[in-house]
């Protein structure tokens, strides 16, 4: 049993450890907002965002706001879960490194 | 200034987290040792190894113990501090998602 198998290769990237960290405290958060906290590119946020999305750790809302189209995000329940024994592994391999 | 800036492109990834976290309360680590605490292939961890030592942040000795050759791996201290700061936004973002 690896010091390291806890670590699930779905949020192995920072940019996904980003989205689900805003969606963990936020009940919705749109591309844009996504895009200017992460401070990543349109193409990066969306391939991180498919790749959690395929996972079901979260899902995509698209609807339009006024004639504007709107992409929002929303962490599933067992997208929480999962990023919860995410955030424990990292924890304890940051413990074991001080 | 994004929230995921302060984050090491070049410890993104469980495996160097792995090796640097054992290499942090550890003198040195041969590559056997390492093998084991992670349980990853030969190719694995020599692809992240060479990547940590390319980055400065490992230094890598070979010699031979008796007539076997012995490959081990030892933190830098531009490694050391390089990796606390990368633990630092980790804990920053871990403690924003709860």
């Amino acid at each position: 049993m690896g010091i390291i198998n806890n670590i699930n290769k779905a949020f192995d990237h920072r940019v996904r450890l980003g989205i689900m960290s805003v969606l963990m405290v936020n009940e919705y958060a749109d591309f844009k907002m996504l895009k200017e906290l992460l401070d990543i590119t349109d193409g990066n946020l969306a391939s991180h965002a498919k790749a959690l999305e395929q996972a079901g750790y979260i899902v995509v809302e698209k609807r339009f706001i006024g004639k504007k189209p709107n992409t929002r995000y929303k962490v599933t329940s067992p997208g929480r879960k999962a990023f919860k024994e995410h955030l424990s592994a990292l924890e304890h391999l940051i413990n074991r490194s001080e």
